[in-house]
């Protein structure tokens, strides 16, 4: 094998990378589309798995597996030093696209794989993983996998978990044959750097290809159940209602109005909104509902949080109707590591490309990794915007460009 | 068999009508609770109707069966005359009570074992029935059987309609037996007279024991389909968005606004409201959505169906979201025959109870017979005015005197 001695001038093979994220996005794919869907820890996700898996020992790493079924294969190295960590997630969506933590846990393959190839000698091992659970449509809270991984929940509350569709994540995890033996928390990387579609328009409006990730925005999602009496649609004069739907309207207004009046980048989403019985001529006697609130700045986040109970409160103190909140999720905003922003940034530039310095609207699991390491983020363009759906896309020069930033970040951080 | 001659002392045996009651409300139980589920077609109503129809043939009646499943049951007669038919329905909400719809069936049957019993000889026959899908939960619109029977509808257009689970009219007629060889539209009865629970809370509010019903409400039912654009709920700044739950949201709140406005007898309910993907992290591509309204001033109706409308295309205005709508059913405000209304009455005071003369707001069967026949109908309180619940319930008392006045008004009927 050729030593390469001019690292900086190593580069991907984007055929070999598109190769790959095709391959996967074969699984699960939604026919007439380019979009997959891979629930956590479904068939799908075990399929998703296995391929990664082998293309993982095909490299000759070494594959661990936890006991949430996150996996970590890093490269042969002499020393026992912490390796340079990438990687993201395979789970998607219900109806998903193709990128979407497809491309960090590939770019990461691709980046070891030349690597190897040009047969570079690094002061420390990289490794690449993906972990379980990051989208969190099947099993609240999101980026399960990685908060485990770090000790930020422990693994039997993670086990105990009860999806969506009443499936539990043990037990899921034992029927895929993903609970694996390698320990909760694990290994603490020398430093974390993810790649991920940007899943937002700001690249794409601002001109830019690639993105310096300086932090994630705080997250806080809080399901309300309102209960009011199910009744006749035809015989309870509007007066004597007690019909939760139109409190659950009230709620969704509320919930963008809010988002409106504090400001960009305060979001607010109101996803999930399930009326029961939900026929045509039934007053209905309960709605169930999300809100999902985003800030990069923790205070206006409570701010949001506050004024959204003060509401449901006022909602609720007629008596017309019950509402009972219950916290799905609350993280707050997440700063990234300046150095490593800095060198990403450094990166970028050296490409003959001006990286834009900006906050994740999403959360990712590079933000897990915050905790215990030095992290950041690299972000490629969404074209319009476009994510968590089929018709989401990213150009393959971007692919290409975002994995090569990938390479060249993986190998200085390894250096140092 | 001993002659009755005072027929204006016949009674019901009250014993005998709440033990049918509560065997009938056996099939389909809901565990827990008082109520019934035996949405229309569905094994459950199979059940309930060969238990009903195997009463039917005890009392030596003539059943037939016609194309749509529509049971009529008649009482031998020397005369080819046209019967005195009463009849409703013992299709249910999928969570629905045990009277609606069963009462007025098993009063029928009731009211002619106490004929037959008593070996009273009557110038023309009486008959029960009870018709396909009044509840219209399973398959729109509601009242298809009886509308089929008076010839408001053809019978082929009705066995291809297709219900919210995707099964089609004639297809689950075929599976369960019930699709007969009797012709629609049915023979044309002499009069019709149903008893019904009110289903609402004036009898109740107003202190009476029995409603004399003088027509009812017009319906109005809309299906609403608002088409967004699915994204990520933290990257898509709020001024970027295309949410359809937003929209959806606009449009409760008008709904429940407008039938407020317009002032009592006017009710507007938006009770089936579906977001997709519904997802918490995942702003909707779509929202499905129902407008029922309705009122007894046709006039009226057709104001709050223009103004609905005018507001959907003021929402659609912007191109932010596309808005389709689609006429689930309309069915104008019926009046019923004054005579027989006053005949409800007359028997009323003659039992020492002032009815209230009312107009019903929910549909009936009876409405679709009052335009081949003269028809009316007889209420009895709903307890708080709940129906279409499992807690639905009536006062035995209140079941006994209804059947009576039922008894005593299709014995006058059959005189004339």
């Amino acid at each position: 094998m050729e030593r390469v001695t001019d690292l900086d001038g190593l580069r991907v093979d984007d055929d070999r990378l598109l190769d790959r994220i095709d391959t996967l996005a074969a699984i699960g794919a939604i026919e007439g589309t380019n979009g997959c869907s891979r629930l956590a820890l479904t068939d799908g996700d075990r399929h998703g798995r296995d391929l990664v898996v082998s293309w993982m020992r095909d490299l000759g790493l070494n594959v661990s597996i936890d006991g949430l079924g996150n996996v970590v294969a890093v490269m042969p190295h002499p020393s026992g030093a912490a390796p340079v960590l990438t990687g993201s997630h395979i789970d998607t969506v219900a109806t998903g696209g193709r990128y979407d933590g497809n491309l960090g846990v590939l770019a990461g393959l691709e980046v070891i794989e030349t690597v190897l190839t040009a047969g570079v000698e690094l002061p420390r091992p990289l490794a690449v993983g993906f972990f379980t659970d990051e989208e969190g449509s099947r099993f609240a809270p999101d980026m399960l996998g990685s908060l485990v991984y770090v000790g930020g929940m422990a693994l039997e509350e993670a086990l105990d978990i009860e999806g969506v569709d009443g499936a539990i994540v043990g037990a899921e995890l034992d029927r895929i044959g993903y609970r694996g033996p390698a320990p909760c928390p694990g290994p603490v990387p020398h430093a974390f750097v993810e790649l991920h579609i940007e899943q937002g328009p700001v690249l794409e409006v601002e001109g830019r290809r690639l993105g310096a990730v300086t932090g994630v925005q705080g997250i806080s999602w809080t399901e309300v159940t309102i209960t009011g009496q199910s009744n006749h649609a035809g015989t309870t004069p509007m007066a004597m209602r007690r019909d939760p739907a139109v409190t659950a309207a009230a709620i969704v207004t509320f919930v963008h109005d809010l988002a409106l009046e504090l400001g960009h980048p305060q979001v607010g989403t109101v996803g999930m909104l399930d009326l029961h019985p939900d026929l045509v001529n039934v007053v209905a006697a309960r709605a169930t509902l999300t809100v999902d609130l985003r800030n990069t700045d923790d205070a206006i986040l409570q701010e949001a949080e506050r004024r959204l109970a003060r509401f449901l409160d006022q909602l609720a103190a007629d008596g017309t109707v019950e509402i009972e909140t219950r916290s799905l999720a609350r993280f707050e905003p997440v700063e990234f590591d300046p150095t490593v922003v800095d060198q990403i940034a450094g990166v970028a530039d050296e490409l003959g490309h001006e990286a834009l310095r900006m906050p994740s609207g999403a959360g990712h699991d590079a933000q897990m990794f915050a905790r215990v390491c030095p992290t950041a983020m690299v972000f490629v363009p969404s074209v319009n915007g476009v994510s968590h759906n089929p018709a989401e896309y990213t150009d393959a020069a971007d692919l290409e460009l975002g994995a090569n930033v990938l390479l060249q970040t993986m190998l200085r951080l390894a250096a140092s």
